[in-house]
């Protein structure tokens, strides 16, 4: 089945849904019922009576009795006075309205609306005239399809939620409800879904950052403001170095900047302009100066760039700073870490010769696959280029050169990627990578940027080998993008067991009996020796004891909801014989005292 | 000569300065002329006519001949009616103003100016009656005392600068000339000064920061708001991985928060009521919650340990986290790294019972005692406690115990230490640290308090053992307080040569020809293995290399000028030979290429 059938079936179902709905309820008003990713919803008013989970088998069984009967899909076409006498008729004052609307002004009134609903048949701009109709059964929507032939076309379904939701998503508006569904070709498809969204659900961050002690929030700090515990800390804290280490070790060097800036500083970048209504503003109470708080750092790298002389020999200059950035999101768009109003990037800077471009890249490319390689999630390479069309700064040669250096780095990267032209950013190409996670979702993650703007917009050069002032090129990077949104991936990508080298608790030793308690200090000792090497540099062992009076099954359990991934399990035969029970995901072995650093080096 | 002779001495020093312009300058008005640290001013308003450092030889020779005529300073009453007659006749109107203030209301008037300067007689409360004169020679000031006996009394002093200043400190009145000098007992103190005082010019951190390349200020990006290069970025990572290592070792693990919150944070807290117009406002476009800026993190801390049930097995519970902070200081106030409106705290908070205090202080007293004997700077501790009055919070029991936890940890430490009754906060009793430079200059640097106040105003509680909800006192610390105030003093202390451990740049290799360039790998190889573990752990060589074809000399000279305080000269004799020069600033030995990784460890 391809899309286009995907989309057909999906959509057939909303109107089987709606059918049911109305053989249900005879008195129901509908609005719209689209296609969305993996299924589809529709809009109804029941009046008084609201629709809950406890009718969704009623509703699925009439919507299987439709499908049984095997009706045929017919399309109709009518002019729109005659469609809106249907409508009147019908009692259907959604669909009334919507065709009054389309009637008056063409489909611009009706903008909120995925126009595939509505029954177009014109161009989509000019008025309409006449709009086309779908009926099943006694069913008759007004609709521009297309769906499958028959009811029976269709493929397996689940009513999934159901939802308040504003007609036309306006708050003035009488509340619907909006019934939602999935679909896919095969059954076998379908319980594919509901398991990962079964396996999804267990492993959401905001569910495991709460029983894992990761982060909190407060009411009295505020929305989308997450505050990490010692244990989030950790993983942020290991995430940057590794991200930071991967760049020191090709040059970079760390910078500090404040996160706050006079507005003037983006009045010159020109993000002012462009973002000044997504900035969050900052009153001094002393200057009558106005200061916002950043929400990127590169105008701020500028200024140091700037501080000094630079010489063609001096390039590339290569900052990198993890430092939290402020974005103005909207508080109804704000989830777990996902989406936040502090976001940390790791973020780094190039300022180079032109003829240097491609090396650099070479080195952030190399960086982004090794850390992605490293956690276990597979890496596609979007690479987006300028188009024919206007309003993109920087000779078109340049573009050109940069472009191609840009695919040969991904190349020789041996990273999967694809092309697409038209949609760089106006200062420059560049290239988006795409993580792939452990139920198989995508997300994006690191970006590389050029940039041939920002260098002129702040008067930045370079004094060339011809002694003549030039201007760099400016390449912007981040591994991991946001942390807090990394880290939702990443909770979300391991179900909380994250690998070893990064778990906050690595290790928890757990006694039997109060009879081993001078060996655990033994056992101790070793640990406090062990410094991991990779992936990240002079990593120290987190361990903690569990020596209470409680029984090892109790123990074990505590350690497994923890997600520890090394228990050191510690009996008197353990100390007479010398070595530990190391229990992990995979199973328990005795491990010799002796072996004990060489084991964890090697996990 | 003690504290009140010297005071004294300096205050008559003022008296014969506005003696030598009166005589040179008969029209001259006079305004005030107290003592200040290290010596005196006056306020002289001369009309059309402005004071220079030209005229400075002519004044101190017209002092010098006051002093060496040898007149009594003699005291004298009057009513302060005929005083104000007397500031009349004596066309003194600045005098005057004073003089009617104080009849007026007595001294409430006048408390911009220093009580002592105004001829107070009464006990500076009730109304004034009468007022006390000093006369020397001619020179018949307004004065409470005391003086010299005799002007030939007086030690050694230096016109040092004049500046404009307003009368009484208030744009709207006239501008003055405030004429200041230094004076000491004897001239080779004076001396001694003034060498320190040039010293310390070279030693200005504004001037090492932009020669040593360690930040930069912007004026796109605001006053007060500096920017870190990757050199003054490797001191403040260090530094503050220092400051972290100590307590970590501790026990106190990192917490990360945002740097905004809302204001109701801070109304909770109080701080809102002390501190709100000090704060930075922070608008959303999105939201209509009020937002400020964090000048403090304690409020943020304590909403982590909110977000968990505490029992008293859990604690201490020790946060830690570097991060910048945000007040909104004066525009006229703010200087180099000193006072800035971006500061980063090295901040911690333990929260504990009680009894714990004493062993938390121990630990942090024992950090702070580290710190600054590893960077050569003596401290000295000042016991901040409550008085009899009204305003403290919490029970007397418990300040007293507490007080004398803090007192038994100082001297069980070894510290210098002074008490000072009635200095603490109203939330608990504090130690306050004194550092001494290579100037002998005293800084407040450390802080650690403790806070029987915000753990109640968050509802903070722990399960006690009697399963009673039971509430934790928290302690504040900061051991390096505002990273930025700190390495103002750090630059200043050092001269710009770091120690070894932290400084930007450790080592450099500097060729003498290019015959030994494989030989300089050879060398690179080994800085590569080198890691210092003292006193911060891990802590990787960070070297360069000079191969330029130029002189010996000139690399050398550039070296020296970085403040690189390890040279490897590297020439054909010594690739032979198998070793290095090593040039530091204390000189320069041959070092065997085997034995390199331990010299430079040991150092």
């Amino acid at each position: 089945m391809n899309d286009e059938q995907l989309h057909a079936m999906r959509h057939s179902l909303a109107h089987i849904t709606a059918a049911a709905i109305q053989r249900l309820w005879p008195e129901a008003k509908f609005g719209v019922g689209p296609v969305v990713e993996n299924g589809f919803y529709y809009d109804i008013d029941l009046g008084e009576k609201k629709i809950s989970e406890a009718n969704f088998a009623k509703i699925e069984k009439t919507m299987r009795g439709i499908i049984e009967y095997g009706d045929d899909f017919e399309r109709s076409e009518m002019p729109i006075d005659q469609a809106i006498e249907w409508a009147k008729e019908s009692k259907q004052p959604y669909k009334e309205e919507l065709l009054n609307d389309l009637r008056r002004s063409g489909t611009t009134v009706a903008k909120d609306l995925d126009a595939n609903e509505l029954g177009l048949t014109g161009d989509g701009k000019s008025a309409v005239e006449t709009v086309s109709f779908y009926k099943n059964g006694k069913f008759v929507d007004l609709c521009r399809g297309p769906h499958v032939a028959n009811t029976k076309d269709v493929g397996a379904f689940k009513l999934m939620r159901v939802a308040g939701a504003y007609w036309r998503g306006k708050e003035t508006n009488p509340q619907m409800q909006r019934l939602y569904g999935v679909a896919f070709a095969t059954q076998n498809e379908l319980d594919t879904y509901l398991e990962l969204l079964e396996q999804a659900k267990l492993r959401d961050h905001r569910k495991l950052g709460k029983e894992l002690d990761l982060y909190t929030v407060s009411n009295l700090v505020g929305a989308g403001l997450p505050l990490f515990t010692p244990r989030g800390t950790v993983l942020r804290d290991l995430m940057a170095q590794y991200s930071n280490q991967l760049r020191q070790e090709r040059g970079f060097n760390k910078v500090f900047t404040p996160h706050i800036t006079k507005t003037a500083l983006y009045e010159t970048s020109g993000h002012w302009a462009k973002f000044g209504d997504e900035l969050f503003l900052v009153t001094s109470q002393e200057t009558d100066d106005d200061f916002a708080l950043k929400p990127m750092n590169c105008p701020h790298h500028t200024q140091i760039y700037a501080s000094r002389p630079r010489s063609y020999k001096d390039m590339p200059v290569r900052y990198l700073e993890t430092t939290t950035d402020y974005r103005d999101e909207k508080t109804g768009e704000l989830g777990g870490l996902n989406r936040v109003r502090a976001l940390t990037q790791d973020d780094s800077h190039v300022f180079c010769r032109e003829d240097q471009i491609e090396e650099e890249i070479d080195g952030l490319l190399a960086s982004a696959r090794e850390l992605y390689g490293t956690i276990g999630m597979f890496l596609r390479a979007r690479l987006s280029y300028r188009d024919d069309s206007e309003g993109y700064l920087g000779g078109v040669a340049l573009w050109e050169s940069a472009q191609s250096q840009l695919k040969a780095a991904v190349i020789s990267n041996d990273l999967a990627y694809f092309e697409q032209e038209g949609e760089a950013a106006f200062y420059g190409p560049k290239i988006d990578f795409m993580a792939i996670d452990a139920l198989g979702r995508e997300h994006q993650v690191a970006t590389i940027q050029l940039d041939f703007v920002q260098p002129g917009r702040f008067g930045l050069t370079y004094n060339d080998v011809d002694s003549q002032a030039k201007q760099p090129v400016m390449i912007h990077c981040a591994l991991l993008g946001s942390i807090e949104r990394f880290l939702s991936i990443f909770i979300e990508h391991t179900g909380g067991w994250f690998p070893f080298w990064v778990a906050p608790e690595q290790v928890r030793i757990l006694t039997i009996n109060d009879t081993v308690l001078d060996y655990v200090e033994e056992i101790e000792e070793v640990l406090r020796g062990v410094v991991l090497m990779q992936p990240v540099k002079y990593n120290e062992i987190r361990f903690t004891r569990d020596d209470r009076n409680e029984s090892l099954g109790k123990k074990i359990r505590e350690a497994t909801n923890w997600k520890i991934p090394v228990q050191l399990i510690v009996g008197p035969h353990d100390k007479e014989a010398r070595e530990v029970s190391v229990r992990t995901q995979v199973g328990e072995e005795k491990v010799a005292l002796a072996s004990l650093a060489d084991y964890l080096i090697a996990l």
